[in-house]
């Protein structure tokens, strides 16, 4: 049974208990996750004797190709999606239709209630995300593919950065090299981030040179349909005479204390990862390991300020989150990141974030770049 | 007055009739056009008497610089934004607080009404878009430059492309050249799509080569914050010898003749452009012409199958939608595209598109870049 398939009838075995024969999927990720349709515009009509997926002309030969099992129906450009939806749902013979209450708009559903007045509608919640949260080995191999992709830019990245680059210089170069090792592009938009601006955990790139810093942060990821995303944060390799320290390097913070605080945080909670584990335990590792390893005169998880990671895969940001509050318990084949990092308003920030696969017993790290940024390139 | 408040003092005013007395914003578009903020996570809490934007401590800094007054509200991360609004809007002494239908899910409406159970939500529907649709000077300028960006990036294209790039190569050399130009990146990833492959409106680049085809559409823009959206299709500037004539070349169809036909269905649509024009008949305009001018044997507009043009601004598809199945009135400001196109099984596809600016008297054409393939590069 191919993957698609075995996906679908997951679903439909995991809605049986919601009384709904059938169900209308709306969120392009998830119609992707059930047909491997990749188009921008589309939704899939599911139940136990039928998959119609609606789209429209500009998607027709694609979806020859990418969907194998399903039947499209391809609305013409005069009808919208939301119509092509309740005119299908119409002839469906489907009574009790289940939503994806997280993603279909109020509207939406109120317009689907209106033009398919016979039917009802039930909201159900992370039914698909449930799914891919456990990842199958098609997926695993995607996810490796593009670490594999970002780990390779950022081996260019590093050799061929220079002092006069800008951050945006960077973060543009950044996006070239993710291509050039064989992305379709980035899994978001590269964060370059250099001296203090790196106290800003989603900076976003500016006309600053790397020379004019102490350190840089860089947080980037590969998109080749299933997604990466790592952090690094590098000590500047221009370094500056003594008598001309940068602006970062003038402040109370010691960058290689900091440093070894976050990295012991990242291990305390690669420790602790394994199914079965709750994801608020992990994320409390990583804090205790924070707080025991900070330089005298701070306690450093009181700068931690984002949860500890989150799952990956055909979305950059995916169940499960790893954080203080949720009672989520870790599941085999999850695929999630580990990312604890310190932001000091004026010194700047330290993260370091690498990807981990979820086994019985621990957890496989996916990513190969080294902690240590002394030995990167 | 600044242009932030102006904006929300027009989302009040045009809510009056709405029996709200605050508005609950969540759309990170329409956050960012009434407060310039640009982050990924916020909400904002409207009425005549305050303006709280909600986000959390990756934002603090950044808030601080781009939205003059306003007041934050940081949530810690502990809180989710859901929760954090709930928080915001019980404090607020708001009774009845207008949502955003088109955006706000099923289930983030229901968890709003759980968690703040002493208030009602009502749905409405477009609100800030049809704010958005007229551009004030600010925003104008903005897409100028957007498009300014996008034509500097092709005349690199046309410069340096070569008989061995790939779609991929190209696609990706677009991204570059649009960074380089001065855009923080596309506005949507290019589309370069060479010979037959060209009919697939949407097509994804591939590893087909721009020398084993006798056309490539490309369909690109800059975001500058703002975004343009152009499209060109060029002969092959790489001729075949005649006995060796590429797959696209074998086919019926004339590439003159049909861009030609193309041309006219676009410049009949520009002639009917003005405010108060109804985007029913400037669509039929350019089906209108196309037919006309179609070669013998074939009616071109049975095979222009998408719609004649959309607004663009801080989203590259918005308001006004310029198609067959729509009562809408063109206004004074919006800005728009144009863009009629064919696309031919097994031969491949032509589109001309260019951006708009509605005036009162006719249309401001904001592109440059000529029509004719020839004359471009």
């Amino acid at each position: 049974m191919d993957y698609y398939v075995s996906r679908r009838v997951n679903l439909l075995r995991d809605c049986k208990g919601d009384g709904v024969d059938g169900l209308l999927i709306t969120h392009p990720t998830n119609v992707r996750y059930l047909t491997g349709f990749t188009g921008s515009s589309g939704a899939v009509v599911l139940s136990s004797k039928l998959t119609i997926l609606i789209s429209d002309a500009r998607y027709e030969e694609q979806i020859k190709e990418e969907c194998k099992g399903v039947d499209a129906h391809i609305r013409p450009h005069t009808k919208t999606l939301p119509d092509a939806m309740a005119e299908v749902l119409a002839k469906s013979g489907l009574k009790n239709v289940g939503v994806e209450a997280d993603h279909l708009s109020v509207s939406g559903l109120a317009g689907l209630q209106e033009k398919a007045a016979k039917l009802t509608f039930a909201p159900l919640s992370g039914k698909v995300e449930h799914l891919r949260v456990v990842k199958d080995p098609s997926e695993l191999e995607q996810i490796k593919t593009a670490i594999s992709v970002a780990e390779r830019a950022f081996r260019m990245f590093v050799a061929l950065m220079k002092e006069t680059d800008t951050e945006k210089d960077l973060a543009d170069a950044m996006e070239m090299y993710i291509r050039r090792a064989g992305g379709m592009r980035s899994s978001f938009a590269p964060i370059v981030a250099t001296g203090e601006r790196s106290a800003l955990p989603h900076a976003v790139p500016t006309s600053r040179t790397v020379g004019e810093s102490s350190k840089v942060l860089v947080d980037w990821g590969a998109d080749v349909g299933y997604k990466s995303d790592l952090t690094r944060t590098l000590k500047s390799p221009f370094p500056t005479p003594p008598l001309r320290k940068t602006k970062d390097e003038r402040t109370a913070y010691n960058f290689d204390a900091v440093y070894e605080a976050v990295r012991q945080a990242h291990e305390a909670a690669v420790k602790e990862l394994r199914a079965g584990a709750q994801v608020k335990d992990i994320d409390a590792a990583a804090r205790k390991a924070l707080t025991k390893h900070s330089p005298r005169g701070v306690d450093l998880n009181d700068h931690f300020t984002h949860g500890l990671g989150h799952g990956i895969g055909l979305e950059t940001h995916e169940a499960p989150q790893i954080r203080q509050n949720s009672e989520t318990v870790l599941e085999v084949g999850s695929v999630v990141t580990i990312e604890p990092g310190v932001y000091l308003p004026g010194w700047g920030g330290v993260r370091i974030e690498d990807d981990y696969q979820i086994t019985k017993d621990g957890a496989i790290r996916l990513t190969t770049l080294p902690h240590d940024p002394g030995a990167i390139g």
